[in-house]
């Protein structure tokens, strides 16, 4: 996968692209990353890359020329189809299902705002307007940083097996039970005994059975979209139970 | 503020903290940030801070001596009381109401886990478990660094007026109104009349109809918390018997 950053402030990528996952991915060509300032294509003498909102009010908006020549040449380099995707706080919000179909793709190119608002007309380039969540951010950087993570581990031979726990909240529709590991008692907090006990067959029940009371009582949602076995649905009628009695 | 990070991964900070908005507020000494690498503070003989799961399973759990022992010594050494919050999915989800808390406190204090899940035990330290959304990350660090920014432009200062846009999205309740700059007319794209006509009650009037709009057609469930004046009501209603219509 080839993945394109345009922003103004290369430099915050510096860390990101270059440790852990990424970084790995990158020196192992499972991906190839670009980072594009925009600046670099103002046609303005000096530089700028932002002006005044037309019918006045406060910031400065980022304008057309810049951001469009930058992918222009960026699209000539890397042909390949994908995605274009606008950090936006007014896109669809960013989530797991949204990582997966970027996984997909064979080219993902992220324009990320900075401070300002968008001239509308930069909208016209996306394919994707997307949020990272109901929060202001001062720029699209940091996004595009939780984007490109959430995307490149699903892309196959990126992470090894031991780095992906095949409990992870969100695969598997249920929030991930609580884990323990050595040592057994750390200054005089212990393990549960179930899980010293060598019975696999009730520390995955005593699992399932945790996962659904976390889940329960930390995000309800998302108990709605499953699909739970029998064993799983009479835990969680236990669980509703035992809460409406206190 | 203080802000301490403990992380295995220091160096994916070198960027995000040293460029741009929270560059800027360290420089003048606004915020003071102290990235810790919990491995430093291992006991253990390898330098480990990871160990199998007690009850089987993949994937390794982050043990919790190291992260004890660093928390500790950041606590000695920066004893101004504030939040330690945990990364984790299974936490309570960020959003702007949650940053504006975060900017009242004087030390916030980021666990960052990473691959791994953590022990259980982890948790008795903190005071609060947040999760960024739901997508699963390869670690807390660009969690953090989301949560840091939302946070961080918030305190007073370390926004200039210029950056600051008082339409923010989220802060008014509403998505932003389309908005334009220079050029007028950027190749056959042009700027609405209305934006050029300079009068400011009409150009009022459209933003606030655009942002209804918008928000109507994307976010709808935002509308629903908000109170909105006698002019606005009458203009979602058109809005909406406009959607019906079609």
């Amino acid at each position: 996968m080839r993945i394109d950053i345009l922003s103004l402030f290369p430099h915050m990528f510096d860390g990101p692209l270059h440790e852990s996952m990424i970084g790995n991915a990158v020196e192992n060509d499972l991906i190839e990353v670009g980072v594009t300032d925009f600046r670099d294509y103002t046609t303005d003498k000096h530089n700028h890359v932002d002006d005044y909102p037309y019918g006045g009010g406060a910031g400065m908006l980022l304008q057309p020329q810049p951001i469009f020549d930058a992918l222009a040449d960026v699209q000539t380099k890397h042909p390949s189809k994908g995605r274009v995707i606008l950090l936006d706080p007014a896109g669809y919000q960013f989530n797991q299902t949204v990582a997966e179909d970027f996984a997909k793709e064979d080219h993902l190119t992220f324009i990320c705002g900075h401070y300002e608002g968008y001239d509308e007309r930069i909208r016209s380039l996306v394919t994707d307007e997307v949020s990272l969540g109901d929060y202001v951010l001062t720029g699209g950087e940091l996004g595009a940083m939780v984007m490109i993570d959430a995307t490149v581990r699903l892309i196959p031979g990126v992470l090894g097996n031991s780095e992906s726990a095949p409990g992870d909240s969100f695969s598997s529709g249920l929030l991930e039970y609580p884990q323990y590991t050595r040592p057994a008692d750390f200054r005089g907090m212990k393990v549960p005994d179930i899980l010293l006990s060598g019975d696999h067959g009730k520390i995955d029940d005593w699992r399932l059975e945790q996962a659904l009371k976390r889940t329960y009582e930390r995000r309800p949602d998302m108990l709605k979209q499953l699909k739970l076995s029998g064993k799983a649905r009479q835990m969680l009628a236990d669980i509703q139970a035992d809460a409406s009695e206190l």
